[in-house]
C-alpha cells in the first residue's frame, strides 16, 4: 500500500519532493527533537493522483484517519471536541515555494460545540469567537469559493453597528455576532450550512489545497520561476499553536545571518500577541529580536540555541518562523534562506571558514547569475533615497534618467542627449525604438516574461517590470504610486536588480567586483568598508577555486585589442571570437566599399591590397594583447551590402532628387550597386563562406594578413596562437575548396618568412545541414566553434531581430517557451544538433577541439550543457568571462557528463 | 594475386564495374560465341591504383605479356612483327559511355619492320604506309603530348608538294615520305624517337589512357553527368581489324530498333572501304543498311542474325559496331543504346509484347523524366525546320521568340507583349530580369550546372546551354553558327528537351502524352498516327502498372478546384497541398488589407467575418471536385505585409508627393502600417502557426470555414475527407495551443450542423526543429507533411530566392553540390532530418501518417528516397503527378526500404 501520510516524526529534509519543501523540514526539525507542534504531511502524490484523476487516492481517507488518531493520541486532544479540542492548520507545502500562491486555511476543528470547549481551555472567550470567525472566513473563500466581499461587508457592517474604528474594538459578543452573520453569508452563497463535522472539514480544506495548485495565479508563477506543473503539492497538517493568547505569546521570523549582506549574527522580527498574518499585514510595529530576548529571556535562549543548532545542521543560512503560545516556544518552519547575490558569496566563504561546509560546496552556493548581478552597476548603497515603489527585476542594472511616458518622445529626447527612463503600462512592438533610446524600462503591467521583459533583456537594458502599485496615464503623461505623483521630465532611478524604483536621481556607483576583476584583489580591498572587502575576498576565493576545478575553458568574444586586453583581465584564456567585419566600419567603410563597387577584378585587387596593411595591424595588436593564448579569428561573414547605405533610403534620395529636376548621379550609381546586391532575406543570403567562393581574393586577404600578422609578432619574439575559423560552413566541400585557397596563402607566407607557419583552420557550426553533416566536415577542420546564435535562428526558422519583438513574450506568455531560447539554449532541438555534431565530429577525428562563441557562451544553464557534451571550451562577451568561470566549475559538480561525449 | 587483365573470353557483361562498359560487352559478345577480334580488357583496377599511386599495380606489367602471349598464340600472328604482324588498337572503356571524353590509339604494333610483314600480308602498301602514318600521328598527339598542328602542318605540306586536294590523292610513296616527316616531327618535340618497340608503344598507349580520366574535359563531363571521379576506365588491347582494306572491307554502326522514335526494324548506316573514324568524320556519304545486304548478302545476313541474338540476349535495343574486313564479319562493340523518351516507352511495351521482359522490367526500363520530356509542348514533329545548331538540353520544353541580347532588351520587348528568347554567351545574376521576362534562354558557354541552365530550370523557362558553335557579339548584337547569322529580332526557336535550336519559327504542339492524361486513352489515340497511337499506348500500360506496384500514395498540390480536377485527372489521389493564401490575392486582397490594417479587436473580428463566406465558398468547391478523396488545407502561412504594398515602394510614393508639396496621406497611414509590420528577414518572420497565435481569430476563420464547408458537402450527400495543416510548427506547444482552438471551432460547427464532424489536424516539418523534436510533435499531430522547400532553406541556412542565382552555378561548378538541393533533396543533410523526424515521430505515434508536399515530391531521386524512408505519400504539382506515380512504383523495384523505416 502507498503511503500517503506521514507523520512529522516520520520523514526527513530530503523528502522535498513527496513531502513538499515545509512539511520535510518540519520533519526534520522533528526528528532533531525540536519543539515543532506535532502533525502530518499529505504528501505531493496524493496530490498528484487528485489531479490526475480528478479524485483522492482510495487508501487517503484511511490514512488521514489513522494519522490523526496517532496525532489526537499524542497531544491528548481531540479534532471537535467539546473539552479542551484539538485545532489544526492545513497548510500547503510544494517542493520549490511559491509565495502566497497557495491556500491555507487555520482553526480547522472549530464548530459550534468545540468553540465552548476551547472557550473553557484557553479561558478567552474574545480569542475563541474570533478564532471562529477566521475559520469561516478563511473557510468560505478558499474552500466554498465565496467572494472575500461578502464577509468584508458583514464585517464593516458590524464595526459600523458597534461605531468600531478597528477589528480590536469588537468584543467577545460581536465577534459571536458576526459568527452568527458569517454562518448565514455560507448558507447563502452555497446553499448549505457551514460544515459542522471537524473531518469534513480537514477533508474539504486539503481539497481547496490540491485544487490551488492549478491556479492560473499559481501557473503563471511557475511558468515565472521555471517551476515544473507536473510536481504538486503537500499539504501539512499541524496542531495550532496561538502566538495571540496575550501578552506571553506571540510570534516571529529570523534568519541565522543577515540575508541583504551576509554579515554574521542572528537578525530578525517578533511581535507580542500575534499571529504570522498580523506580522505579515504590517498592522503594528514589531519588535527587534534584542527586545525580544528582554520581554522572554528564556523563550530568546532556547530560540539563539535552536538558531544555531539549525544553522551547523543545515550548514546554512536558515529562515525560521516560530510562535510563542503562552510562554512556549514552538517552531513552525524552517528552510535554507533567501539572499542577495553579495551575501551568498560572503556567507558561502564565511561557512568555509567555519568549516561547516568545503570550498566544492561554497561553488554549489553561488550561481553565475548572482556574480553577473554583483558586476552590474549599483545605486550607491550610502545615499539616501526615497522609494516610489518596487516591480519585478526583469532585467538587471541601474537606471536613472527624465521619465517619458511613450516611445516617440523617448527617440526624441535621447536624441538631444537626455537619459531617459521609458515608463508604460505594457510595451508591444512599436516601443521597440523608444526602448533602445532609454537608460531603462518601467512597467506596471507584466512579469519577468512580458515584452519589456523580454526585450530589454535581449537589449541588455536594465528593467523593472510588473510595478502594479503605480498607476499610469500615458495620455496626460503622468504616473503614481502611494500618493507621489511622477510626470514627464522628472527624475526616476530604476534597480533591475532589485526591482526597486526610486523618486530623482539615486547616485550610480561601479561595482566593486568588477574593480577587483579589473584591478586586483589589494586595489578593491583597499579602502573599501568591510562589508565590501569581505564580499570581493569571498569572490576572489570562490573564482580561484573556480578556476581549479572546472574542466571547461572560458575564452572571450573580442574584435579589438582594448576588448581583448578587457578580457584577459577578466580571466579569458583565449578570444574564442574575433569578428572581422568589425573592422570594416568607421573611416575604414570607404575601403570596403571600394571591394565592393569595384568594376573589374583588377579594381577589386587594388582595393583589397589597401585593406592589407590594416588588417595586418588590427591582427597583431591582438596577437600580442592575446600573446601565448589562442585567438580564433572568424574571416567576413555578413552580406556586402551591410556596408552600402540602406536599399530604401537610396531609393528616397534618388526619386526626391527627381522630383526636384536635379537627378542625383552617385546616388543612382550606388543605387544599381545596392539592387546588384540586394536580398530579401539577408540572413539566408549570400554571406560568410559563400561570400568566400565568390568574390575572389576576398578570404585570400584577411588569410594573408593573419599570417603575417603571426609572422611579425613571431619575428618579434611573442607567442602568437592564431586559429582561422570559416563562418556559415554547410558543407565539408565549401570548407575542402577555402582550404586549398587559405592554406596555400599561409605556406607562402611563411615561406615569404623564412617560418615555418601552422594555423589551424577550423569551422563554425551555425547551419543545421553542417551538424548534421559533422562527420564529414571534421575531415577538413581542425576545430568546431557553435554559432549557436545562428543555428538557434536557422533551426527553429526565426530571426531574432525579426520575431524577439514580435512575439516572444506572447510565446514565453503561452508557455512555448520557458525561457527566450536566444538567452538560454534550446536543449530538445538547438542542442541535440551540438550532441550529434560534437560526436559526430570527435567520432571522426578524435583530436578536433570544440568550442562555442554563441551568446549561450555566457550563459549559466546553456554552459551546464556545454560542459554534459563534453566540449573544450565556451567564449563569451568579455563581462560574462567571469561568470562562465563560475558556472563551468559548478557544471562539474552537479553536472554529469554524457556518456557519449566522456 | 589480384587479376589486371582479362581476356575477352574470361567476362560477361555483367562485369562493366571493373571492365567497364566496352569490355565487358565485347566479353559477353565473345562468350556468346559471335565473331569479336580476340584481346583482352586491362580493369578499371589497375587505372584507379594508377591514378592513386602515381604508377602501375607491380603485377600488371607481367600479366599483360601474359594475356599478349595469349593473345598472339590464339590469332597466330605477333606484335611487332616482320612476317604478318598483330596490330591492336587500344582504347579507353569506363563503366558509364563518356563519348570522346577520352584517349584511343589505333594500329599499336607498327614500327619500321612490322611495316613490311603488313605489306606482305595485305598486299596494299599505301593502306599500311597510311596505317604507319596515322599511328604516328595517334600516338605523338595523344601518348607524347605533341600539338596536332604539327602532323597537321607536314599532311599539308605533302598534298601540297604533290599538288593533291585530299588524303586520297597521296600514294603509298608520298605516305612513306610523310610518315619519315611526322617521325621527325616526334623526335623534334620529344627529344626521343618515335618508339619502335612494339610492347614499350602498348605500355605507353594504355598509361595515356589512364591518364585521359582525369583530363579537366573528362571531369567536367563526369560533373555534368553526375558520374564519379573515382571509378577509373578500363582499357581494351584488341586486335585490329580493318574495314578500309578495299571495296570488300566496310565498317557500319546499326540499332536493332528505331532510337528516335522505338518502331521495330532495323536501323544504322554503313561505308564501304573506310574506318571507324571516317564514318563520323562525314567525309563520305553513308549507305543504307538496304544497301548493305545488297552489296553483301552474307555478311549482312549474319549480322542481320547477331542482331537478332543481342536483341534477345540483352532483352533491349542494342547499339553496335561492326567491321567486314574483306569479307569477314567482325563485332567491335555493342551496349544497349541510348533512345529518346518516346522511344524508350515504346520499345519497353514491345518487350514486354514480345514476352523478352515482363511488365516489371519495363517499369525500369523508362524514367520520370523521360515521361516529363514526353509532356512537355514539342515542336511539331510534322514541319520542316532550319536547325541552326545545337546545344546541351538544359531545361526543358520548347520556346519560340524574338532574339535579344540583353535583359534591358529583354524586359522592355516583353513588357510590350513580344516573347523573347535571350541569347548570351553565359549569363550572370544581372540578367535575372531579363531571363524572367523571357521565353527561353540560350548560351553559347556552360552546361547544365551553368547559371543559366541552374536559373532556367528554377525557373521552369526553357533553355539550351553551352550551344558552343555559336558566335555571340552581344555589342554588334549578332550572332552566328555555320556561316548562318542572327540579328537582334529574328525568330529563333529552341528544344530545350533535345538542345537543338531552329531559326525561324517552329509550329508547338501539344503534347499527346498530356492529352491522353487529361482526356483518356480513347481520345489520344483517335485520328492519331500510329507512331503516336503506340506511345500512347505503351504509356497507359505502363503507368497502369505503376499504380499496381506502387507502395507510395501520389497527392498534388492544388490551390484550387480547377487545379485540383486537373490533378485528379492526371491521376492524384488527393490534395496534399492546398495554399489558402492564393485565396486572399486579386479582388480579395482588400478584405485581408482589413483584417490586417484593423485598428481595434472589433474591426479585425468583423473584417474576418467578411472573409468567411469566400473561404467557405473555396473549400465546398474543392472538396467537391476531390469528393471521395482526401484534401490538405494548410492554413495562413506567409508573414501579413506580404498583402501589403512594398515598404519601399511606399516610401518612395511618399517622399515624392512629399517633395510636390502634396502630402499623401493615405500612403503615409499604409507606410506606417507596414513599417509596423516589416521584417528584415521575412522568411524567418512571424508567419505560420506564429501569425495563428498572435493575430486572434485568423486560424479559426479558417478552420470555421472548413468545418462549415466539409458540413454542407456532407449534407448535399458527399464524402469530403479535409484534413487541416498547421504551418512552420517548431515546438508541440504551438499545436497544442493551436488544437485547444481549432477542435473546439469543429466541434461547435458540428454541434451546429448536427454531425460528429471529425477533420483530423496535422502539421507541416518544414524547420528542423520540428524534425528533431517530431517525437514530441506526434503527440499533437495526426500527420506530418515534410515541407521540404522550406527545409532545405532551413537546414542549409539559405533562402532560394537569394542564393540560386546569386552562387548555385558556381558551387554546382565548383563540386560543392552535384545537383541544386531544390531540385534533388539533400539526403546527407535534409534528408537525415526527414528520416529523424519519420522514425521518431511513427514511434510516438505508430498511426502516424506521413508525406511531402515540397516541390521534391516531384523528383525522380527524391521520390525514391521517400519510399526508402517509409513515407505514405508524396503530392506534387498536378503536372508532375505521373512522373511521381511512375517514379514511386520503380522505387519499389530498385530502392529498398530504410530498416527502421519497414
Amino acid at each position: 500500500m502507498t503511503s500517503y501520510v506521514f507523520d512529522f516524526s516520520h520523514g526527513d529534509k530530503d523528502q522535498k519532493d513527496l513531502l513538499g519543501g515545509k512539511g520535510a523540514n518540519l520533519a526534520e526539525m522533528t526528528r532533531l527533537g525540536l519543539p515543532v507542534p506535532p502533525g502530518f504531511t499529505i504528501t505531493t502524490e496524493a496530490c498528484r493522483h487528485y489531479l490526475a484523476q480528478g479524485s483522492e487516492p482510495q487508501d487517503l481517507r484511511l490514512q488521514v484517519t489513522m494519522a490523526l488518531r496517532r496525532l489526537e493520541d499524542q497531544v491528548g486532544r481531540r479534532l471537535g471536541d467539546s473539552v479542551d479540542p484539538l485545532l489544526v492548520s492545513v497548510r500547503s507545502g510544494a517542493k520549490f515555494s511559491m509565495p502566497g500562491m497557495m491556500e491555507t486555511v487555520l482553526n480547522v476543528g472549530l464548530n459550534d460545540y468545540s468553540v465552548l470547549g476551547l472557550i473553557e481551555a484557553s479561558g478567552d472567550e474574545r480569542f475563541v469567537w474570533d478564532s471562529y470567525r477566521r475559520l469561516i472566513q478563511m473557510f468560505g473563500k478558499t474552500v466554498l469559493g465565496i467572494e472575500g466581499e461578502a464577509f468584508a461587508a458583514a464585517l464593516d457592517a458590524a464595526k459600523q453597528v458597534k461605531g468600531a474604528r478597528s477589528d480590536v474594538d469588537l468584543d467577545a459578543a460581536d465577534l459571536k455576532d458576526l459568527v452568527g452573520d458569517f454562518k448565514e453569508i455560507v448558507l447563502k452563497h452555497t446553499g448549505r450550512d457551514f460544515p459542522q463535522d471537524p473531518r469534513e472539514q480537514l477533508d474539504l480544506a486539503t481539497r481547496s489545497v490540491f485544487d490551488s495548485w492549478n491556479t492560473d495565479r499559481a501557473r503563471l508563477y511557475r511558468r515565472r520561476e521555471r517551476i515544473a506543473h507536473d510536481l504538486g503539492t503537500a499539504v501539512n497538517v499541524c496542531t495550532m499553536v496561538f502566538g495571540n493568547l496575550g501578552e506571553t505569546s506571540g510570534t516571529g521570523v529570523c534568519f541565522t545571518r543577515d540575508p541583504a549582506t551576509g554579515r554574521p549574527g542572528v537578525y530578525g522580527d517578533y511581535m507580542t500577541n500575534a499571529q504570522g498574518e498580523d506580522v505579515v499585514s504590517g498592522i503594528r510595529n514589531t519588535l527587534s529580536l534584542d527586545d525580544f530576548a528582554a520581554l522572554d529571556p528564556a523563550s530568546y535562549g532556547e530560540l539563539r540555541q535552536i538558531m544555531r543548532r539549525l544553522e551547523t545542521h543545515y550548514r546554512d543560512l536558515c529562515d525560521i518562523e516560530f510562535t510563542v503560545e503562552r510562554g512556549k516556544l514552538w517552531m513552525l518552519q524552517t528552510r535554507v534562506g533567501k539572499r542577495t547575490a553579495g551575501a551568498a558569496f560572503r556567507i558561502a566563504s564565511a561557512l568555509v571558514d567555519e568549516r561547516l561546509i568545503t570550498l566544492d560546496e561554497a561553488l554549489e552556493r553561488v550561481t553565475g547569475t548572482q556574480l553577473a548581478n554583483l558586476m552590474f552597476p549599483q545605486f550607491d548603497p550610502g545615499t539616501a533615497r526615497t522609494a516610489l515603489t518596487r516591480g519585478m527585476a526583469a532585467s538587471p542594472g541601474a537606471a536613472v534618467g527624465r521619465v517619458v511616458f511613450d516611445s516617440p518622445t523617448a527617440v526624441e529626447w535621447a536624441a538631444r542627449g537626455e537619459q531617459v527612463v521609458l515608463l508604460r503600462r505594457e510595451t508591444n512592438p512599436e516601443d521597440l525604438e523608444g526602448m533602445l533610446a532609454s537608460a531603462g524600462i518601467l512597467t506596471s503591467r507584466g512579469g519577468k516574461t512580458s515584452h519589456a521583459a523580454v526585450v530589454a533583456r535581449g537589449m541588455g537594458k536594465t528593467a523593472v517590470c510588473g510595478a502594479d502599485e503605480l498607476e499610469v496615464d500615458s495620455v496626460a503623461k503622468y504616473a503614481q504610486a502611494g500618493g507621489v505623483r511622477v510626470e514627464e521630465g522628472d527624475l526616476l532611478s530604476i534597480d533591475g536588480t532589485t526591482g526597486e524604483v526610486f523618486v530623482g536621481q539615486v547616485p550610480v556607483v561601479p561595482s566593486p567586483v568588477v574593480r577587483y576583476l579589473e584591478e586586483g584583489l589589494d586595489a578593491a580591498v583597499e579602502g573599501a568598508d568591510e562589508g565590501t572587502a569581505d564580499l570581493v575576498r569571498a569572490v576572489d576565493r570562490i573564482l580561484g577555486h573556480a578556476d581549479a576545478v572546472r574542466r571547461l575553458g572560458v575564452r572571450a568574444n573580442a574584435d579589438t585589442a582594448d576588448d581583448a586586453a578587457r578580457a584577459r583581465r577578466m580571466g579569458a584564456q583565449g578570444i574564442g571570437l574575433c569578428r572581422t567585419e568589425h573592422m570594416f566600419l568607421g573611416d575604414r567603410r570607404v575601403l570596403i566599399e571600394r571591394v565592393i563597387l569595384a568594376a573589374t577584378p583588377a579594381e577589386r585587387a587594388s582595393a583589397l591590397e589597401a585593406l592589407l596593411p590594416m588588417q595586418r595591424a588590427d591582427f597583431t595588436d591582438l596577437l600580442e594583447t592575446m600573446d601565448g593564448l589562442p585567438v580564433t579569428i572568424r574571416l567576413l561573414d555578413p552580406p556586402l551590402h551591410e556596408f552600402l547605405p540602406d536599399r530604401a533610403d537610396l531609393m528616397v534620395e534618388v526619386a526626391r532628387a527627381e522630383e526636384r529636376g536635379e537627378p542625383d548621379e552617385r546616388a543612382i550609381r550606388m543605387l544599381a550597386a545596392v539592387n546588384r546586391l540586394h536580398e530579401s532575406n539577408p540572413m539566408l543570403g549570400l554571406r560568410g563562406v559563400r561570400l568566400g567562393l565568390t568574390v575572389p581574393g576576398l578570404f585570400s586577404l584577411q588569410v594573408r594578413a593573419i599570417a603575417e600578422a603571426v609572422a611579425a609578432r613571431i619575428a618579434a619574439g611573442g607567442h602568437p596562437h592564431a586559429e582561422i575559423m570559416i563562418p556559415l560552413v554547410g558543407s565539408v566541400m565549401e570548407l575542402h575548396l577555402i582550404r586549398d585557397e587559405t592554406d596555400g596563402v599561409v605556406a607562402q607566407v611563411g615561406a615569404d618568412a623564412g617560418l615555418d607557419l601552422t594555423i589551424p583552420v577550423g569551422t563554425m557550426i551555425e547551419l543545421p545541414r553542417a551538424a548534421l553533416t559533422a562527420y564529414r566536415i571534421a575531415e577538413a577542420a581542425e576545430f568546431f566553434s557553435f554559432g549557436t546564435n545562428d543555428l538557434t535562428q536557422t533551426t527553429w526558422g526565426f530571426s531574432r531581430d525579426d520575431v524577439e519583438a514580435a512575439f516572444f513574450a506572447a510565446y514565453l506568455e503561452k508557455g512555448v517557451f520557458t525561457v527566450s531560447p536566444f538567452e538560454s539554449l534550446d536543449v530538445d532541438g538547438v542542442g541535440r544538433l551540438v550532441r550529434i555534431a560534437a560526436q559526430e565530429g570527435r567520432a571522426a577525428r578524435p583530436d578536433l577541439k570544440l568550442g562555442v562563441c554563441g551568446e549561450h557562451g555566457g550563459d549559466p544553464e546553456s554552459i551546464h550543457f556545454f560542459h554534459r557534451t563534453g566540449l573544450d571550451y565556451v567564449s563569451c562577451s568579455p563581462f560574462r568571462v567571469p561568470v562562465a568561470r563560475l558556472e563551468a566549475a559548478r557544471a562539474t559538480l552537479t553536472s554529469g557528463v554524457d556518456a557519449a561525449s566522456a
